[in-house]
């Protein structure tokens, strides 16, 4: 199975289809449709036992316009993006920026020389293999809003939460409120531009013009398939991705990849003479970029069964090659590591993370495994523009797929993979 | 001198300087004013003996909007951005596409499949460290217009002339025209999804909507900076590189960089104890991006003196390191090489170009110098949005003006450096 998997040319088929067919699906929209029926029918087509799908209602947030330039001392553009549950300015507004390198730093300031101003937030994020600069600085996305508001702010800048020196600003959602503040992140470049100004000790006046709307009411689906087990049905190997993107790219990497890797080594398992013992079940998660909101309503919905989910685990960070293997079942990953090895995949330890779709069913005690990959640089095109198929390595995708096949076929065979053996 | 070059942040500081508080500086435009100002006072507060400017007329050409999306099969953005001297689409203008990967091709196609339609060109530029895979490659955005005029489409859009993998679709000059022609081009991962889309062999529906506008009656102006010679002041050493660059990025690459590297060195020349035998000359070069306007407007203003320009070359490619010196006059050769090796640059051969804004003079028969430096990843930003100051390094930067510093001196100094002895 892993040698067919490194054989075949399935999950880049999957990835094109999806990155090219559908494109950017912003979760909620008429393209995020069209995901849905791409993956239903996808699904269909192969040797699953069962598809089906699950709603989740989800507020339907928008990009229309988003426009930003220097007004004084050097007028010329700036490149930004409104982050998601942004609110619209009214037109384009103008004021004076006040910039601080860090949260810590803004907290401490004094409102009265914040109020009424554009804060801008400029801290790097530093690059690492398993993305472990992300936390500490995509959080700003997240208190930058309340901290502007409590002190009088117009709107709020951020560095992009990324790791290129490219002009495309990273987006990501940022807070709902029934009161949206205009939150936007600039590009490297642009962050960089900007202090070059303040660093002159000059006020610095920029216009921004951000359009966004909400709509409360909306829906997405969670897509699922079941391969049902040959002994014991009711027991459930969870793997997935999530099969919504942000608006800018077409999702090639976030996560077209998961899709493909997770789908590719299903449809492997699916192919051999039996079934594994339990079942494994696909999920492809919906509106996962703006709160997880898909892997919410699957925890809430399959409440009575969580304690039948032996173990999950999601691909949800690029299409770099798997370096390590990370689970708390001895049995599983020495025999897992028969296999891994000639992948080059390194023995690992207890995950602490299965993926982000995986939190809320971690949370209710369903154990997690974890293949990890190589992220180095998968926060340059994270939430960008630039996340398209030409960052996807094909025999990179196949590692993966392999990889996958063999963990997951393992997780629904070895009678040592239960609830108890992990918690 | 090459030490004290070495050992000095003067370039850094005028490339950050050009690039920060003036940015994009499309000819014609207010920023352009602003740019042709910031060059006046930067050369004035130097050491320089006679700094002045010269008008040149131009047509004013300027980006107002530009949005490209599939309407069928597969609705979603595209990335374009519309060549110089584009027409305008009326309103948002949709129609099938025909693609061809090359202008060969295309020529061939009977006009019949062609009327009515966006014809697309997908043709690759190879990388080069002189950048060779470029003319064959940039003459498509003049060779497309009468093409496409003639065969009855409706627009024209070619892959971005350049040589990464990013969605900043390359602008450049295309054809000046009574009749102008809406013509733009891909990001190469757009130009590979439109690709996609049409080898699936279904119709392929595009809108378009360019909003341009020309003015005929501009103006920009070449900013010339001198050190009067010590013993044949007539004689000119004409050293340059141009002040204007395209609306998208900031213009580090090109040319600030170039801006920098020929002032910075005059500069160090001009802190001698005594002035070179001949005069040094410094053009920065309004309008070369629109069609070399500046540096043709100098050579017909100098017409009279040109035969008195003893040798000339602009730095007009980035600031990647000079590997190469190309001379054809045998001793400044011998005499620059034994201060140039320790900069690791090597002994080349005659020099079919001294650079763009150069060519008119050298039409005229102006001996050119050329020091090559290497391009290997200049159009990866070439005309992009991306052409901003983090792409240029510090110290390659002090390299090429060491170089330029010895060789413009060398130049100005040696007795064999005469027209006769270069022709």
């Amino acid at each position: 199975m892993r040698d067919k998997a490194l054989a075949s040319s399935r999950g880049w088929a999957i990835v094109e289809s999806l990155t090219t067919e559908v494109g950017p699906r912003l979760a909620g929209t008429e393209a995020d449709i069209r995901a849905v029926a791409w993956a239903q029918e996808l699904l269909q087509s192969s040797n699953f036992d069962r598809v089906w799908t699950e709603p989740v209602s989800i507020p339907v947030w928008r990009r229309h316009h988003e426009q930003a330039r220097v007004v004084s001392p050097y007028p010329q553009p700036l490149r930004i993006t409104a982050l998601g549950y942004s609110g619209s300015t009214d037109g384009e507004m103008t004021a004076e920026v006040i910039g601080f390198p860090s949260m810590k730093a803004f907290k401490q300031a004094d409102a009265d020389t914040v109020a009424g101003k554009i804060v801008f937030i400029n801290r790097k994020m530093e690059r690492h293999k398993q993305g472990a600069g992300y936390p500490p600085v995509s959080r700003m996305r997240y208190t930058v809003v309340p901290a502007a508001k409590e002190k009088g702010a117009k709107a709020a800048l951020i560095r992009s939460v990324g790791t290129d020196s490219h002009r495309f600003p990273h987006t990501g959602a940022s807070v709902r409120s029934d009161n949206p503040f205009p939150t936007a992140a600039l590009s490297a470049p642009d962050a960089d531009q900007l202090q070059r100004m303040l660093d002159r000790g000059v006020p610095v006046r920029l216009a921004l013009d951000i359009r966004v709307s909400e709509r409360a009411e909306g829906i997405t689906h969670n897509v699922i398939a079941q391969l049902n087990g040959r002994e014991n049905p009711e027991e459930i190997v969870l793997i997935g991705a999530h099969l919504d993107s942000w608006d800018l790219g077409t999702g090639a990497l976030d996560d077209g990849a998961g899709v493909a890797i997770t789908t590719a080594a299903a449809e492997l398992i699916s192919q051999l003479e039996q079934r594994p013992r339990r079942s494994i079940r696909l999920v492809l998660f919906g509106n996962e970029e703006q709160g997880l909101w898909g892997a919410k309503a699957y925890a809430k919905q399959h409440a009575d069964e969580l304690a039948r989910h032996v173990i999950a685990s999601e691909s949800d960070f690029g299409a770099g090659l798997v370096w390590r293997f990370d689970s708390a079942n001895p049995d599983l990953m020495s025999t897992a590591m028969t296999a891994l090895a000639a992948l080059n995949i390194e023995q690992g330890k207890k995950p602490s993370s299965g993926g982000p779709d995986i939190g809320p069913l971690q949370q209710q005690g369903v154990p997690v495994f974890r293949l990890q990959q190589d992220g180095s640089d998968y926060f340059d095109y994270h939430h960008t523009a630039d996340d398209t198929l030409d960052k996807i390595d094909p025999e990179k995708l196949q590692q993966n797929i392999a990889a996958w096949s063999v963990v997951t076929w393992l997780a629904a065979e070895l009678p040592s993979v239960k609830r108890t053996a992990n918690e």
